[in-house]
């Protein structure tokens, strides 16, 4: 039994339990939604990660790790069509660690972004560990009531998009695997210095080195679509909505059962990250791959009725979004459009547990 | 630096920082507040438990451990006054345990707690770790705008309550450590034959063996004391809250230190639990120091101002309150009166980090 089979089986105990009617959804989506006394919903979003799971640490600056913590959850309320508001770090670390400026580094990085976002740390627990460490980020946000994007809302003929481009962040798990570490220049001179996300210019003026750093800052300091998912909540433009956490190939799969759907994605219709592209022809390794089942891009995969394709806007926050194909009910499967064939795409995304 | 000075600066920062007005309460009470756009404050509570160091896993049934977690937020959720409501577990554990029906087993005792109190499971996390379980337990509860019983409200004149009895969860994790565990009988088996909690029966005709079961149960398996924190915050009862999880001498001095307050108690009226007594009495242990400095006990601690005094009920849900002292100015410490002399209580309470 994997992870989700689980989490299936505890979706049922609940259902079957006498349960609060203010739970418009409860286990099973990117975060819960909660009907508040007045006329919002409370959306929370809970993500636990683990030293030498989710993280290696020698590789994984304590401020980066701070900031990786509150954009994971940051995402999953951008996913809802939520905005983020409250943040609660539970963090357990061992001794030795308790003894360095760790922990200083790594909620100055979590402030740094709760401040981008105006969100307000407002509690937390602090225990011990034996080894490891292992935090618990917690993000509560609020829609207006009924607004939830759910992961279960998407139609056949809506089409289906993502923000930004793919396959960065598995990318820089691959380079961390092989030794590449960020630099000793500081994040904010590397961020100065990196292309701008989403720019097309072209890669091969591009150093491997620049290249490098900028794929290992997507996979550890990613940026959550917080903008996007306002913009497509309150302007109710989703029908339905997933972050990338698992991997493409997962995520839209989740989506479509959820939705009871199947789905036809275009192979070059995937915006594809141009470091990607540029390292992967040097090695002759397949950056599509990396798209459809590489995790943690925390891009945005959201699906749109026809009638409203013309209202989305063309960026937000500087962030372009592609069309990648459309819901279809010919088959409740996700399938691929590679040049002249097509055929069932599985989800290989990131599970913990086979 | 140990955690509650860490959490203190963590708490300047965040005052500090430009916050979101509807943090009514952020870092450094039992839960957080914040209002809701209706006529409710949400409450929200965070607590990490770790093998190893929050419990043992040979000591520990699963199927108690999904109540503890659960129990211990419950707990912070009566402290403010607040009535639960919605729960959120993540839980990480090593894939050998996975492959268990720990998982099972957990989740079980979980939801049976859950059910008790009208509490839905409304969502959560999964991960691996490399070893040990964690878990973060996040309750969610409410109470009437403006009505959360914070730790800061003791005045002078308020006298001091506790519920139920104390030093029965130090004295469990003692008996652990010697190596005592919970028999083979069933739980609902030896809740049915434990002394009804709170009754002042003879402890001599109870055999050791039934009183260390239940100390036992007293650190596994403790009751969140949610009936006395609905009522207490519902009818405007309590000026000031914290629940008994670090040890009495460090709770009480919490409370002071953020109420700017001192307090005086008295050895002889703090309610020792009758096990505690009957197996200290025999190993010519004091049953004091395991009330006094002994956490988990999870019962309440809390002030009430003289004219309060006649409206508290006597019992709620079968458990019994005591008055075991008075807030003064005179000092800003707490002192305990025992026999003829009086002397400061220093917090000696659990503590992670020293």
């Amino acid at each position: 039994m994997n992870e989700f089979d689980f989490i299936d089986q505890l979706r049922r105990q609940t259902r079957s339990r006498r349960h609060s009617a203010r739970v418009i959804k409860g286990i099973g989506d990117d975060a819960s939604v909660i009907a508040e006394t007045g006329d919002r919903d409370l959306v929370v979003t809970t993500d636990l990660l683990v030293e030498g799971i989710d993280f290696i640490r020698n590789a994984t600056p304590a401020r980066l790790l701070g900031h990786k913590a509150l954009a994971v959850s940051l995402s999953d309320i951008a996913s809802m069509g939520a905005r983020p508001f409250w943040s609660f770090v539970s963090i357990g670390m061992p001794r030795e660690t308790w003894d360095t400026k760790f922990k200083n580094d790594f909620f100055e990085g979590l402030l740094a972004l709760a401040d981008q976002f105006g969100v307000t740390l407002a509690g937390g627990d602090v225990s011990e560990t034996k080894t490891g460490i292992v935090i618990d980020s917690v993000v509560l946000g609020e829609v207006a009531s009924g607004a939830a994007v759910l992961r279960s809302g998407a139609r056949t003929g809506d089409q289906v998009f993502v923000t930004g481009t793919l396959g960065a962040a598995a990318a820089g798990v691959k380079l961390i695997e092989k030794g590449a570490r960020i630099s000793g220049k500081s994040e904010v001179e590397r961020r100065e210095s990196a292309r701008p996300e989403g720019a097309s210019g072209s890669a091969d003026v591009r150093p491997d080195d620049d290249a490098i750093q900028s794929l290992l800052l997507r996979q550890l300091s990613p940026s959550p679509r917080v903008g996007w998912g306002i913009v497509l909540g309150e302007e109710i433009l989703a029908t339905a909505m997933i972050d990338l956490s698992d991997g493409l190939s997962s995520d839209l799969s989740h989506l479509c059962k959820e939705s009871n759907v199947g789905a036809l994605i275009d192979s070059a219709l995937i915006p594809l990250d141009e470091d990607v592209k540029h390292l992967c022809g040097r090695r002759a390794l397949d950056p599509l791959a990396l798209a459809l089942h590489g995790g943690e891009d925390f891009e945005l995969l959201f699906t749109v009725s026809p009638e409203n394709i013309a209202r989305l806007p063309k960026r937000v926050d500087g962030i372009a979004i592609s069309r990648i194909g459309e819901i279809r009910c010919d088959a409740k499967t996700v399938r691929i459009h590679e040049k002249d064939r097509t055929w069932e795409l599985k989800p290989e995304g990131y599970k913990h547990f086979d």
